[in-house]
């Protein structure tokens, strides 16, 4: 279990990380609520919350269990009392946000919490007892605030990427070979977990988004592949029916149709997304000619990434390339079906920010990691395109994506 | 695809169900918001809103794909337009509603939604649109409607059910062979979960409770699995490490440790759950003891489950059975990692109603369908015991899950 323990000064610097941004905003305090953000600002994912004011210590209130929780926490972890009695248990925790002598000044606390994944019955119940005060408290949305802290990766956070990224590298060399005209994408698949999964994935890759799965990516192939998809990707592919509508499917991998292989997995908690394209016997011309311009988007992408450049500024010249290659309407899906980014940051959930995407005006800073994912996509025939997952340097971007490029031609 | 596809005249039924419920609550309408919930009451997971009137036709709005819900979805199918220009397409959908006559009467609208689910961050837009016409409308909790409405299964359901239970026995049987002292836990659920993915299994079963993640159930050895945890289980596991702290870790299995096999899939998106012990050589007479004593609670439980019995009445005798054998203090965990229920419902989740707890006096019905996991934690030695899952009939209860019982003895 060592290798998967964060030591205290990450999480120190992480919770100052937060608490700077407490002071910025004027907010009192974090209230902790969701399994990854607690794993991110305690180094333990035990049921219960942790609340970090903005200023003093943080504490791990835990429900269950208290004993794995103290052996995990790099921050001070408390038997939780029940729902009831917590508005006491964080007065007493914390007497400078909820105490006594500030409830002279008469403002009212201001909390935040993770208003984008946590429940609406249970949001309401937390500003119910955090509320119960002399003083009054409002529980404020702080979405931005975690996902702008966890934007920028530690070294210690890239290597667990890393990792990640040879796990996902030898599955698919470890998969490929069963590979063979007349297998279906199901059987591709299950390989390629199966092989992920004894290098130590967890099962999942984490999503932050309401609704949306991705367990170990999207594969699929020829014309199931480009069928239009509620997932918010370039390529949602086909899936197992109406109850499991993504990725594989059963259908037969055929000669001379394309096979997008866009797959992750989930080490340590953090995630890699990589996508690479194989066919056996060879693309049309069309497909292939789309193939190249993908790689000459990311080859394009990869120079314009280093710290200053503005994320919707390399959406915007991915953009321009499709175009210039007559390729507009295949980009990142097709008609109504597409999608309008390029790329999406990766860490602890597969979307995470930045996003290289119109609207998204933000720099690029060193330490975000970034899955830049230029794709084709041609209904009846298939979709084509490349993913590797970078990390912004100080002066550019570094690819943490292992598995060698190039269209897989077998 | 054919498979998986939901008919009419189920998901009429289902609408019918939930729209009785509505009238006795005097709720005006629901607004379905879950990919689950948009499965079972339009037969489609695309992305998108579903409006169900408490009187008069319900209507699936449809971000994306609206060309696959139109051909999955058994409700009628509209694309939906902006969230800001929401509140006017349902007020023209649903005049009897919304309406401009209905408002001489004064009273706000009432609209139910998912807040178990929902995010605060949505659910706080979603009320504020639909406040947006002249009578005014409180989006109220309706998840206890959908869950009461969801816990009794229709005969199609429960053939989802039974099929995935036979895809669990089966992977189980071709796993199996490689249990063999020094394998991983996580070699052998990686091998399970392989087995079961290839028949179909479509990667994880789905959960409703916030934080919870049980992709395929829970697999651990001797002193690992005897471990407290998060997980709201009697045998979380120590999993992979602080980032994925429950179920198969890489500890290797001993000989006469017992094995604890709790296992489950997905298909066509309704879960199974099923728990088997089993054993290299042979377990100590107090392990034995108690494994003998987790079937006796389960036959005994089988007795109990005819309609009319209250939930709450099996956990109470199952408590009973575990304290004359003098294993009280073993039973569903140990010391404060007991869990405080002997069974819960499932279906297209897996923490579906009802639950065999204190607390749920509600009696057994027809159509529900339940797992039933008495077990008996040894910290230090491990967990044994059983889990089958059952449909209540009209005049008692049937098995369905597939796998012979009894020890497994390697």
């Amino acid at each position: 279990m060592d290798i998967g323990k964060v030591d205290q000064e990450e999480i120190a610097a992480r919770v100052k990380r937060l608490q700077s941004r407490l002071i910025q905003e004027g907010v009192d305090g974090f209230l902790v609520t969701q399994h990854v953000d607690l794993y991110y600002f305690t180094g333990s994912m035990q049921a219960g919350y942790a609340f970090i004011p903005a200023e003093g210590e943080a504490v791990f209130y835990v429900r269950r269990s208290l004993e794995r929780a103290e052996q995990e926490s790099a921050i001070a972890v408390e038997a939780m009392s029940s729902l009831r009695g917590f508005r006491a248990q964080l007065a007493g925790g914390h007497p400078s946000v909820f105490g006594g002598d500030v409830a002279a000044a008469g403002k009212p606390i201001k909390i935040a919490t993770e208003m984008d994944v946590l429940p609406a019955a249970t949001f309401a119940k937390l500003a119910e007892i955090t509320a119960g005060g002399q003083r009054g408290c409002s529980l404020i949305d702080g979405s931005s605030l975690i996902r702008s802290v966890r934007m920028i990766k530690s070294p210690w956070e890239v290597g667990r990427i890393e990792a990640a990224a040879t796990v996902v590298a030898e599955a698919l060399d470890a998969a490929l070979p069963i590979l063979k005209e007349g297998i279906s994408e199901l059987e591709l698949m299950a390989r390629i977990e199966y092989e992920m999964r004894i290098r130590g994935h967890i099962g999942l890759m984490r999503t932050r988004s309401y609704n949306m799965e991705i367990m170990t990516g999207m594969l699929g192939s020829g014309a199931a592949v480009a069928m239009p998809s509620a997932f918010d990707g370039p390529a949602g592919g086909l899936g197992l029916g109406p109850a499991a509508p993504q990725s594989a499917s059963r259908k037969t991998i055929l000669r001379n149709e394309p096979v997008l292989i866009d797959i992750g997995c989930c080490i340590d908690g953090y995630v890699i997304d990589q996508t690479r394209t194989a066919v056996i016997g060879g693309l049309s011309d069309e497909l292939a000619a789309a193939y190249a311009q993908s790689e000459r988007i990311i080859r394009h992408a990869e120079q314009l990434m280093i710290p200053g450049t503005a994320c919707d500024a390399i959406y915007a010249a991915s953009l321009e390339d499709a175009a210039a290659a007559g390729l507009a309407g295949h980009f990142m899906g097709f008609g109504t079906g597409q999608v309008k980014f390029l790329g999406h940051g990766i860490g602890l959930e597969v979307d995470e920010w930045p996003v290289l995407a119109r609207g998204f005006g933000n720099p690029l800073e060193p330490g975000m990691v970034l899955a830049v994912e230029p794709k084709f996509t041609f209904p009846g025939s298939g979709v084509v395109g490349i993913e590797n997952s970078y990390l912004i340097t100080d002066d550019g971007c570094r690819q943490l994506t292992k598995s060698s490029e190039g269209l897989i031609v077998l």
